[in-house]
Parts: C-alpha cells; sequence; structure tokens
C-alpha cells in the first residue's frame, strides 16, 4: 500500500481569488482542499468599505456552494480612523498593506512610510487586534526589494509592539531573521518559494510560470525559507499566494507576476516536507501556527494526501499552474 | 541645425548572424552601419573546418552583396592540434570557447577546464597568435556565473601570458577588475548591458527581449561597465552580442536568450556616450580599441548619425529587436 499523509483543517494564509469569472472558476480549487484562506483584498477598485467587503465575501461563498470554506476578509489598507475600523472589526481578519505600485492593483497603496501619517490607523489596529498583513519589499532593485524593507518592518514593529505584523510571502535570510527579533513579526511562506530560486526563473530559458513578486531570490535565501518552514517556526504559517492570470497574459512580452498554485499546493508541500523527513511538521506549517497567530477555528475538514505520481492539468479554465503537464509526487486521495 | 556625430569603421566585435533565411536577413543590418563583425562560431553543427568557415564566410558575403563587410570568422573551440590550427590560422580571427551548454547551441563546449588537456592547443593559439573568445561562465546560480568564471580567467592568463584572451560580453565589476590585473585580458561589452540591470529584465514586468546570457546583473555592475567603456578603456571593445530569435520563439513559454540590437546599436552607443558628455570616446570603443588589439584593418566607411527622434521599427523580418516601437534619440544619417 501506497504512503498517505493526512491533514486536519488546511489554512492559506495568504490568497488571491480575483472577482467575476475568474473567481468563479478559481474559487472551487481552494475550496476543495483548504478550510479557509485569508483573501487578499487588491481587487479593481480595491475592497475598502464595509459594503465591498460584505459583497466580496458572498461572491466568493456563491463561487463555492458545495464546500465548506471560510473565506477570511481582508480590507485594503489606507490611513482610516478609529470609528471605521471599529464598525468593521468584526467584518475582517485582518487588513492588508501595499506599497503603492509594488505589484498587481496595488497603485492605491502606501507611498511613503510616514509613521506620523499612519499612526491614528495602526493604533487603532493594534487596540482593536487587527493584524497587519504587509507586502514588504521597496521600489529597489529587485533582489535587494524585501531586504531593503527589514527597516521599515523594524519600525513598524518597534513603534506599535502591540500590533501583528505578518509579513507576506517572505524570500530572503533577512525577513527570516526578523522573527526572532521583534516578537509581534510573523511571515508566511508560499511553496513556490520553497522550491525556487532565480534560477529557476531566468537561469535557463525564461520561464513567465514561474514569475511572481517577490521574485524568487538566491540558493541561501531557499535554504533559510526552508529551514523555517520545515521546522514549522511557531511564527510561519503557509499562504500559498497563489495568483491567477489568464494564460496570454503570463504568455505574453511582458508578462503579469504571479504564480498559480491554489490546486497543487498541498500536494506540493508534501513531497517538500517527506523529502527532508519533516511530514510531522506540516500540520503545524498549513494549519495550526496560523490558528494561534490569527486565534481562529475552522470547522472540521481532514485532507487525505496519498504518495503517488500525479500529472499536474495543463490549465484550470485557462490559468496556466506551475509545473503545468509534469508529473508531481503526490496527489489528493480523499477530503471529508 | 540638430547635433551629429561621426564614426569611422565601426566595428561589432561579437556578434551572431545564424544561417540560412535569418542570416540573409539579418546580415544586412549590421553590413549597413559596421565596417566588420567578429562572427561567432554557434551555428548547429557548429563551425569547427576549414570548409565550414570557408563556406560561412562564403554564405555571409554573398547575404550583403551591396555593402563593404567583413565577417571576421571564429572558430568553435574543442582542443584541436598544432597543424591543424596553422592550416586555419589565415582564415580565423579568433577562436570561440564555450562552456558546454551555457548559452545557444553550445552542447559541443568545454564541459571542464582541465588545463593539461588543453594546453596543446592553447599553446598554439598562442604561438600562432590567434585570440581567445570565451564566454564566460559557470553553471552556478545566474546572478554569480561569470563573477565565479574569474578564476579561470585567472589560470588560462597566468598559464598563456602571450595568449590574447578576450572577456565576452562582459557583465560584472568583477570582470572589469581583471582587465588591469592580467595584461593579456581584453573584454566586449555589450549595448544593452550599459543600459540594462535584472530590474529591466524582471523588475516589473517580465520582458523577454531583454533576456540574455550572461544576464544583466545589478547597478553596481553596470556602473563598472560604464565607467570603461565610456573612458574608451584601452582593452575594451563593443560586441553588440545581437542575437536573433524568431519572435515566436522569444514571446513563448521558455523564451530563448538573446537581444537583437544589431540595426540600433550605433544609435544607442551615440545617446548613451553623449548623456555622459563622453561622445568623443565613442570611436576608440566601436573601432580604434579594436583595430589596435586584434591588429585589423578595415576598409574605409564613415557613418553620420543626427540627434533625432528614431522611432525603432517593431520588428526586422519577424525578429523584435529591443526598443521595438519605442522612440530613441539618435538616427543614422548617412553611410558613405
Amino acid at each position: 500500500m501506497s504512503k498517505t499523509h493526512t491533514l486536519l483543517m488546511p489554512l492559506d494564509m495568504h490568497l488571491h481569488l480575483r472577482d467575476g469569472v475568474m473567481l468563479e472558476n478559481i474559487a472551487p480549487l481552494t475550496a476543495y482542499s483548504f478550510s479557509g484562506a485569508i483573501v487578499m483584498p487588491n481587487l479593481v477598485p480595491p475592497v475598502e468599505t464595509l459594503k465591498d467587503i460584505q459583497a466580496y465575501k458572498a461572491r466568493i461563498i456563491a463561487a463555492v456552494p458545495n464546500d465548506y470554506f471560510e473565506p477570511y476578509m481582508t480590507l485594503f489598507y489606507k490611513n482610516y480612523d478609529k470609528k471605521f475600523l471599529e464598525s468593521i472589526s468584526q467584518e475582517v481578519t485582518a487588513i492588508k498593506l501595499y506599497p503603492a505600485g509594488i505589484t498587481t492593483n496595488s497603485e492605491g497603496g502606501v507611498s511613503s512610510f510616514n509613521i506620523e501619517e499612519m499612526r491614528e490607523t495602526l493604533q487603532a489596529m493594534s487596540d482593536l487586534e487587527i493584524p497587519l498583513c504587509v507586502h514588504g519589499e521597496t521600489d529597489g532593485f529587485v533582489m535587494d526589494r524585501e531586504a531593503e524593507f527589514m527597516s521599515i518592518y523594524e519600525l513598524l514593529a518597534s513603534t506599535f509592539p502591540n500590533l501583528k505584523i505578518i509579513m507576506e510571502h517572505i524570500t530572503t535570510k533577512e525577513a527570516v531573521t526578523m522573527l526572532d527579533k521583534y516578537e509581534n513579526l510573523y511571515a508566511t511562506i508560499t511553496v513556490h518559494h520553497l522550491i525556487l530560486t532565480l534560477d529557476d526563473v531566468v537561469g535557463g530559458m525564461m520561464m513567465p510560470h514561474l514569475f511572481c513578486k517577490p521574485i524568487a531570490k538566491r540558493p541561501e535565501d531557499l535554504d533559510a525559507l526552508l529551514n523555517v518552514a520545515l521546522a514549522a517556526h511557531p511564527k510561519v504559517m503557509f499562504g500559498s499566494d497563489s495568483a491567477p492570470h489568464p494564460q496570454h497574459k503570463k504568455e505574453a512580452c511582458g508578462c503579469a507576476a504571479g504564480v498559480f498554485t491554489a490546486p497543487i499546493s498541498l500536494q506540493l508541500l508534501c513531497e517538500i516536507f517527506e523529502q527532508y523527513d519533516k511530514l510531522d511538521n506540516l500540520q503545524a506549517f498549513v494549519s495550526d501556527n496560523a490558528q494561534s497567530i490569527y486565534g481562529i477555528c475552522p470547522e472540521f475538514k481532514e485532507i487525505t494526501l496519498e504518495k503517488r505520481p500525479f500529472v499536474v492539468p495543463k490549465d484550470y479554465s485557462g490559468v496556466v499552474p506551475m509545473y503545468a503537464g509534469e508529473e508531481i509526487a503526490w496527489a489528493i486521495e480523499s477530503v471529508d
């Protein structure tokens, strides 16, 4: 009998579901194998009112009628007053901060980190216990953007010591180091950043389906990420940053950033954790740590994965996944 | 009256002309504005016999019937005996060494730098005064490949002190540093590596037409390259590494490496050198240094460029150039 591994209530703590037909096509893929997901607010226009949040949540739930799945909603960070934040605090799980223009649909983000201008909002979030999720990149040289952002994380973490700050989709050894430096800093890590370096993206041919922001970094960065993920460091959570784009936008001249991993994340994670003989730590990485950090209690869902060859589909409704058409080592066996 | 600048006998010391219909389409573009070019031997199969050299040269000359243009032929490096090298020494200007598999059509290159296995060939080249052109990259991490190759340049340069070694299409500050460390090390620099960093390739969108090998590096590398090019360091020559691929191979998933600059190189060089107020040094960079280093005497050709907006064509016979459809600041005014 082949090897199996069971995961309870997997959570994707960083997910792009988009909207409209794309939402309808891809949300069921995550809802099938995850109990819930932190849903990013970078729609066009972004999610920034109570009405936006409630309407988007309703559209997500309508897109996944056959599965139990909890969309943990987020608000697009701007400077908000405390009264507004109080009014939405029960509707959102976190607020997501984008530096302006740093990635897809982030034009309305923060253009300068003036702590005095942000103080009211961040202090209110701290008081209301709303975590701050951050896309931590400067507009510097592409390989340095995340490392350069560390001083901003340090400023935020030290100025608001009771605010939970999640360094999203970290890609560098510098970010890993921060986890043990500030009590209120946490991180999500994608599955593709546990596999790729820049070599995979542009070292041989140029691979648009592996192109994302933050871009995959150096071998020593990959090692640092693997170290904390495989150990299920208690401040680290899985967040796929699965980011669907239509095939024609990925394979064009000037391709959009984002790796689509939602339907194969758990399978790939089993492969990686098994390879390093750390399968026992995967439960904490894909669910337990997130439950503790966010204080959330997803309903019961049990996913059993089996070690058997699985050929990744060439596309899911026109969205090309990582490893499209290639064989991976684990498959989903059952969902209860 | 607008500003003009005249160049005499421009030389492209690193050029890919390919073969067949591609050769017929693109060779005239270089022949129009350059007096001559070092033609790379990485055809399929590579140029490695006297017959190959003579036949390829004849095909090049046949492709440019209306222009004076000297194709300086190269041989694909393998370990050859001295007798063979004597037989071809008058037919080639240099021998080009590729590490195996490092770039387009390089599968038959050198797979290990065992100096004893290479000694007969390299000593004979030294004796016969045949320069060695080298694609200097290891198979390491993409951003480190050239810097890692420096120890091989040092080994070659110190073991064969009378062999002229040209570090082709250098992209790093480490390679620039080598120029003043070994008397017999020289370099070519492309125009795109005087403009791009990795930021331009994958920092915003992913730009296949700016993807090349070696890949564009960091800002401090760009600065180092600009320093020696703008100063027309006497050991540095212009070599475009212009590398045409059909549009469908550049804009596909898994795009081929190479930037096509042949028809706009001189215009872009004028723009760069003027920007830094170094136009007076351009003649040395695009011709005089190469004449001295290689001991070649091209026939007279005078190119006058004019500072006026020029919109780069979207393609040349199905090959998309750098800056396709965009406006650049200089244009070719006349060729005599």
